[in-house]
């Protein structure tokens, strides 16, 4: 790295910072022509995108990856209908920007709003799925914002050929927007030194690996949106139906195990663990699944591996999975609290009572009743679309669509009022009236 | 700093985001009865806090601290009537937790629920003035957090005096209250080191001067909240009424010049400059504002000293006001976008296509029309009382009350829905059925 490319990414993200106050001020029937538009692109752009795509194949079959790695890399024409799709959907959502979210009558003549805005500048850092960038290039139009991707170098190609789309041909036919509105970084170095500019980024995705996720947080002057582990926990208290509460264990569990919300540990009650457990095997021998006991949990099934305290922070991301017998709700929920990764945990209770105390207690961003944990999702949560799953209690929490690429202004407008004549002994009192 | 002294403050964080759990399901009944009875004790203690908050004046005087700063450290019976009827009004104010956000249907007995909850533990560094304990702990205890304070050496006898009604007397007579809820660190070194620890620590707030704001921002591992500087900014457009122009930008200047809201650069339309700038150069004279100008205003007024770049870049925090002629409003904005500091800016004009563009062309937590910059503050917003003015777009942005101390989370209620039933080729549809 020199001192000239240093000098070149910061021009680039200066640029960028330009083209958001641009992006800012479009309305609402341009930017859903834009989205529109960029669907129809796609479309009749497929056979380029599908050609670059090989590309990206074709490196992959080379490197020897194969299975549902390789799988996760392939477009095809119904997936190029469905990014299509997916951009008309987000077309027809209301414009996010300019909603007043309060409005107060100070005093005569001095009224305060509090209205969305866009965030500004978003880095996007993402790994593999050439679905990805168009999926949040529609969010990032809709609400008004720039944009600085950096893809993998698996999706290298057709992460390419979706930008030459947007510069060559969504650019060129739409003049509003400034060429800056959304680049897409090709070294990993830059996309680590961009981390280093606050001043022209408001927010960091990273989405992919634990370790590309830490590394980011760790680096970043700019705040960072995400979640670096998923450790997710089920548990079955003793008023569970012990039948149901299994299938949404092993559906928690096997659905995706690799994912973040896929489940890692169970918790049992131990009045229901002799009746529960030996189920529970029976359930894993099935569906391969490996699990990792505490003293307990092997007292009752011996064939159990043992656990040890690193298991309850593990997130396997594989099928094994650990299991602790406890004495009750409240050593269940201080488990979770404090081996969890605050993203997503369930209880499987019937007591009413027992529900509403997991639900106030556990610190998560998703706390469930008798659901799979496999639910936490934007698409499932019903968003359109998700730019990230953040851990973080700041900003946004939880699955994040629109909701987290906005921000908010406060504007006052006045009739030459000034603060002196509201301090002091004689002062004028504030009115305060909420208004409409 | 030992290793002892690192376990201790880890240990003790530890104790702090346990106690948080406890504070989040506090009932609104008990938070309310807490904080009445906490203004109760202020009020029936004020001779100790008299006593104690002497100690801090002997000091200051000792240290030859005197003026508006040995001023601001003063308590008296007034000032702790006030605090009284601040706790009381938070007291009054609807449960901020617990409130739905959104509420989906997802399927047929699948309900998705978006509710507040509290951040948890809140870290807040602050110097001067021993009223902001108590105010921000009356927003803290509203909310259902804990906190961790840090106050200035100033106050250290003042604050030491609020902590021990609260242990003493608050803590003893509601047991519900566990230990740790509110803390307060001795030393800075704590104080530092405490933002090494972003498990135990949802957001820092940084109360004072910039020095002390960017100290903590390049430390901090926990997400902060703040400002470091605030350059704000009035924009006198060819459209302006000149004589009212002119008696908001002098309540901007001089109202409390120290403050973060207050003006340090007029920019003015190069029109209305040779009628504008001689009137601005009386008023200059008379409130013993020095005027710093451009090169095209000393063209007007030779008396004023000329300007460079960092005086663009400068908050004075005193009676210099920096002055620069500009085309028209393009220029305006983008010299507030590239030199301000997104804290507050106005614009002063009867055109309400020039105050609209301003409105939304400025990127600031708070844009003004005609009216003084000083009226950026959660008490004059409304807010009843303010834990800081945040010029970051993530989480909460501009005067932050009440609602920068909450965080969100999602619940989802089933009746053991998996996932499998959602996927593939015989997939159930989500209904996505917006419910209340």
């Amino acid at each position: 790295m020199t001192n000239t490319s240093t000098h070149t990414l910061a021009q680039q993200l200066k640029a960028v910072r330009e083209a958001s106050y641009r992006m800012a001020t479009l309305s609402d029937a341009k930017k859903t022509a834009v989205l529109n538009r960029f669907a129809d692109i796609l479309e009749s752009e497929s056979t380029f995108l599908l050609a670059e795509n090989q590309k990206d194949l074709d490196a992959a079959a080379a490197a020897n990856i194969t299975g549902p790695l390789a799988q996760r890399l392939k477009l095809d024409t119904s997936k190029i209908q469905q990014l299509a799709q997916g951009l008309r959907d987000v077309a027809k959502f209301d414009d996010p920007v300019g909603k007043t979210l309060l409005k107060t009558l100070l005093d005569d003549g001095l009224t305060l709003e509090k209205v969305t805005v866009p965030l500004g500048v978003v880095g996007i850092i993402f790994e593999s799925r050439p679905d990805v960038l168009p999926q949040i290039l529609s969010l990032i139009l809709k609400t008004g914002n720039a944009v600085v991707f950096k893809g993998g170098r698996e999706t290298k190609f057709s992460n390419g050929a979706m930008m030459t789309l947007v510069k060559d041909k969504l650019n060129a036919e739409f003049p509003e927007l400034p060429d800056a509105w959304a680049c897409l970084l090709e070294s990993r170095e830059e996309a680590l030194e961009m981390l280093d500019y606050p001043e022209y980024l408001d927010l960091v995705i990273p989405r992919g690996s634990n370790q590309l996720v830490q590394s980011v947080m760790a680096r970043s002057k700019a705040p960072v949106l995400g979640h670096a582990d998923g450790i997710c926990h089920q548990y079955v208290h003793a008023s569970s139906n012990l039948d149901k509460a299994l299938e949404v264990i092993i559906d928690s569990k096997i659905q995706y195990p690799a994912a973040c919300n896929a489940l890692e540990t169970v918790l049992i009650d131990d009045a229901i663990a002799p009746a529960f457990l030996p189920q529970l095997q029976l359930a894993a021998i099935d569906n391969d699944i490996i699990l990792i006991g505490c003293e307990q949990t092997r007292a009752i099934l011996p064939d159990a591996q043992p656990a040890t305290e690193d298991d309850w922070r593990s997130e396997y991301g594989d099928l094994r999975l650990s299991v602790k017998i406890v004495s009750g709700l409240d050593e269940a929920i201080q488990h979770i609290n404090t081996y969890g990764s605050h993203h997503t945990d369930g209880i499987l209770a019937e007591d009413s009572q027992a529900q509403a105390l997991f639900l106030a207690g556990v610190d998560a961003a998703n706390v469930y009743v008798n659901a799979s944990t496999r639910f936490a999702d934007g698409f499932r949560y019903g968003f359109g679309a998700e730019v990230g799953i953040s851990t973080s209690k700041t900003h946004a929490r939880g699955p994040v669509g629109i909701d987290g690429l906005l921000s908010t202004k406060y504007r006052l407008l006045g009739s030459h009022h000034v603060v002196k004549d509201y301090v002091g002994q004689s002062a004028k009192p504030f009115k305060h009236t909420p208004l409409s």
